[in-house]
């Protein structure tokens, strides 16, 4: 097997180095969510194809660890490989800091690539084999070297985003964001988020698929900006724009370079995204002051030019999915169709919409009960047939030249049980409930959850994840510092919902081996009333598609809920009708109806 | 005028005694919600009769620092004192660290009793004035001693809780105590605060007013247990039962010497409660652990017992206030009646009930426009008289053997406005739909508390409190840690509601100069199914009374929620009925008649 022949000449090379065990986690240079495929050194020595996972190894032995999301795909993928499952936060599992600091021995080497490892988590590791006096050996990519097949590093080009679309100029974006250092103090501050970079700098890349971001840093102090991007992605007009802006354009390997060269500046730098890597280089020569990225918060807080680019782009993106439902309900039982031809339909029908860029993330299309598992993706080889009976959860999106949308229905094709109808209506219920929501200004999503949660609850079942999260502007489809969660862990930020803010609004109820279903809009915080007792707020709604009628039982619903559904259908057909063929049309008109008792 | 004579002579004393500054808190040495006359020396040299604020005083000037509840009484009272009134977290007002820290000249003294500020408090002091080198002495009460006519300090008897009314002897409390003290590395705790001492040591005692508490400190080894009482609050029965436990009684006074006496403990304490003057000797003495006292949680979470008793006694408590709505309303307008008398002849019938010792507070009786005051007291002298329009908010509770109550009931007594009706309905809903709340353990007040508040934020309403504290058993009708509420400040505790815990729910809107509305039922979290999605809890009710039909207005309410209303009121009738006279009974049949649109 090839991965045992990787792992084999890896454990050559460390000794070698007089490496002992060596750390392979999956991140880019910048802790981004995703990540290109020249960063997939752990898929690449382990066989594991999952998006969260990281590798040790030693002389001995082989570990890998990932999460519950992706333990039977990881049995099986490791199956003859000799690597050893770690079930993350399974009863009597360690850490990865645990094992090691378990199993390392006094005075030993660990080793992985500075690069890819986000500078709190080094620091993590530096504290809790600190006891044993183990070696910490971060500038070499060890295995990155072994991989002689690798991809090559992307660099595509880059593009300015006009303001028409910005809505912001640079200038007016760097003044907020030194209006923040000098709030802290600071003056200088290192960035290395690649979405933050690209909304500050109102450019756009090509290096991570889905997500249009280039792999860049930015450093700024009060008087100068640096970009650092790669040579090749620089074209004349980004370089024209740089320089009318007073933005100085550097290499993007030269980042390292120029840290060592700072002195005398205390820095701001969000550890969670800067790497071990660089912040070994400036802890020697400079101050720093660890924190949020200002530009987290100012990128959240969307501004009205981009709402209302957001708007356009969400009745479009409406549109196409609207038909797709009515071409999938026309259509089902009358020509085969699968999970994946499904998925491949809707997706050419976003390509049609005007100002198209890509998918925001790989359509999931899962019929029955490969829909209760919440991270399915059908694939053109393995899937499963549609026939006209239960439900095919679609959760989909795109990106735009003016948002970045993303949207779930549950679509009936044919008979459900009186059981199914109940978690569908109650799922639709929770979802209208919590954009329904008027609440006062300092409310988090810890405070809104239970809106949409409370009608599962009742019957005692729960969705094992966030009800929202926070969607980029012709960004990444998942941004915060904004979600909505009853609860969080340490690593998670808790952030008071503000006026522009635009927040996914999904429950679901996913019974394991029998059905899954979701139900998205994307809402848009606002601000309501002012007065003696605070800033009161509310959402508007920015998705305009229909929410399955043949999985509603209106014996389940208040009248209340029922006049926000019927409320919602109606602007629904309003909105989207006038873009619809006639026979798409009347369609909508039946399935917009309104419900009584 | 007296309070002008009594500050000259506490300057002339602080310069005798080479102090600067003299601060003078509103606390005894445990730092409880209310105290005890003794403890009133603030009130003496201020004139300020209210339940929170501070007094500051040097040879120029005199100020008194109270919160928004107390602004328009502390004009009122202080007027022509010569004190300054600071308004606590008003623009601009400085807090009283950053008063002395801007009026404190370099090396100046500031004093204080050491025994009446808390440790976390004394410390916030030392690390404000550090930098001006400004000396601290805690040691002498200077202020108490210039009070000729102070009270004597409270001793009253303290009285031993049978274990079948405890459900828990002493020794199964200490070792969950010590349990506790275990996992946190500690050989010692100190124990200073009052109604917690009371729970563990399973007496109860009578020091201040409405809390059958006694001063008394705890000090904790994993062998030994110190109870310190004053001398004449020990009678045999408690000394026998001492003895019998293991309990080793020390006069109160003696704290101060046997904790100069410790010598390599590693001690757990509580700065909150601990006072100031203790911890400075411990500081000194030994490792400190500040962190909560491990039976502030295990109070909390009441046992089987508690809870039986606390369910006779609040149906008991619901007659009386069930007789008290009839009389007041089969009587308004037909004998003469006022705030104050309503309110005398409620605590009348509070006392006839079996097992009654005291109000857990006194009654609060507001008619109209004063019940939008939240902390209105309605006095001999000062009050409202009754007539048969607009509602009349009474907030009432007893000290029962078997349990301590709490409920508010706001009651019409004739026309009201469409607005008024359209509020009391909505709070209504508010406090039924909290109560129906099904959630998964983990969640805290902060998830709960918009259940009870959406329908007024509904409105653009807030009412500015929390929805909901923790309540005593035979003990302090505040306690913790648990409470409902939206947003918590750095000193307010948040905490996971366990089953057991018993917690009040209570809305209100209050419209200033025009109406208040409060609704209180005591609530208590129970666990229900436990499946794979987690522990589900849902809440219990232990007040049966009536909300007046008269305020409610169906159109207002989901089907849902009249459903609600409608199963209360017949579980009040159910229950409540058979202890009332015949005329009563065929009056709460009315009352508790069920509703429809």
């Amino acid at each position: 097997m090839e991965v045992r022949e990787r792992i084999r000449n890896l454990q050559e090379k460390m000794k070698e180095e007089r490496i002992d065990y060596y750390l392979i986690p999956t991140a880019d240079y910048h802790n981004s969510e995703y990540v290109n495929d020249f960063f997939k050194v752990r898929k690449y020595f382990s066989g594991f194809t999952g998006s969260n996972g990281s590798l040790v190894v030693s002389q001995t032995q082989a570990g890998l660890w990932t999460d519950g999301r992706y333990f039977i795909q990881a049995e099986k993928e490791l199956d003859g490989s000799g690597i050893t499952l770690f079930r993350m936060q399974e009863e009597g599992v360690p850490t990865i800091e645990e094992y090691l600091s378990q199993n390392m021995k006094e005075g030993e080497t660990l080793g992985f690539d500075g690069r890819v490892v986000p500078a709190s988590y080094g620091k993590k590791l530096e504290k809790t084999l600190k006891e044993k006096h183990v070696n910490i050996r971060y500038e070499k990519d060890v295995a990155g070297g072994l991989w002689a097949d690798r991809p090559q590093m992307p660099g595509n080009s880059v593009s300015v985003l006009p303001e028409e679309l910005s809505g912001q100029s640079v200038s007016q974006k760097l003044e907020q964001v030194r209006e923040k250092m000098k709030e802290k103090g600071c003056t200088a501050h290192l960035l290395a988020k690649l979405d933050d970079l690209m909304w500050l700098f109102n450019i756009r890349g090509n290096d991570i698929a889905y997500n249009p971001v280039a792999l860049s840093y930015g450093f700024f102090t009060m008087t100068d900006a640096f970009l650092f991007l790669q040579e090749r992605a620089v074209g004349d007009a980004l370089r024209q724009y740089a320089a009318e802006n007073g933005i100085t354009i550097r290499d993007y390997d030269e980042i390292t370079g120029f840290l060592e060269k700072i002195t005398g500046e205390k820095v701001l730098l969000d550890e969670a995204n800067v790497s071990y890597a660089l912040y070994r280089i400036l802890r020697d020569k400079a101050e720093i002051v660890a924190d949020d990225n200002p530009t987290e918060l100012l990128k959240a807080v969307k501004n009205p030019a981009e709402l209302s680019h957001m708007e356009e782009v969400y009745l479009k993106d409406s549109v196409a999915l609207t038909k797709f439902i009515y071409w999938l309900k026309t259509n089902i039982g009358k020509i085969p169709m699968n999970e994946y031809s499904a998925a491949m339909y809707l997706d050419n029908l976003r390509r049609e919409v005007d100002g198209f860029l890509d998918l925001s993330f790989p359509t999931i299309s899962g019929y029955q009960e490969n829909a209760a598992m919440m991270h399915y993706e059908a694939t053109e080889t393995e899937h499963k047939e549609l026939r006209a009976e239960g439900m095919l959860l679609v959760d989909s999106g795109g990106q735009y030249m003016g948002g970045t949308t993303d949207v779930t229905r549950t679509i009936v094709l044919g008979e459900i049980s009186e059981e199914v109808k109940k978690h569908f209506t109650l799922v639709a219920v929770g979802m209208l409930n919590l954009t329904a929501a008027r609440f006062l200004h300092g409310c988090t999503g810890r405070n809104l959850d239970i809106l949409a949660r409370e009608p599962l609850w009742d019957l005692n079942i729960d969705y094992k994840c966030g009800t929202g999260h926070g969607i980029g502007y012709i960004l990444n489809v998942h941004e915060g510092p904004q979600n909505i969660r009853w609860r969080f862990t340490d690593t998670m930020k808790e952030a008071v919902i503000e006026a522009g803010m635009v927040i996914s609004n999904e429950p679901g109820v996913y019974k394991a081996g029998s059905h899954g279903i979701r139900t998205e809009n994307i809402i848009v915080a606002k601000n309501g009333e002012k007065n003696g007792d605070g800033q009161f707020m509310y959402f508007d709604t920015l998705t305009y598609v229909p929410i399955d009628l043949g999985g509603i039982e209106p014996s389940y619903m208040q009248e209340r809920d029922i006049a926000r559904l019927n409320d919602y259908h109606k602007a629904v057909y309003e909105k989207v009708s006038p873009y619809l063929t006639e026979e798409e049309r009347s369609w909508l008109k039946e399935a917009t109806a309104p419900i009584t008792k």
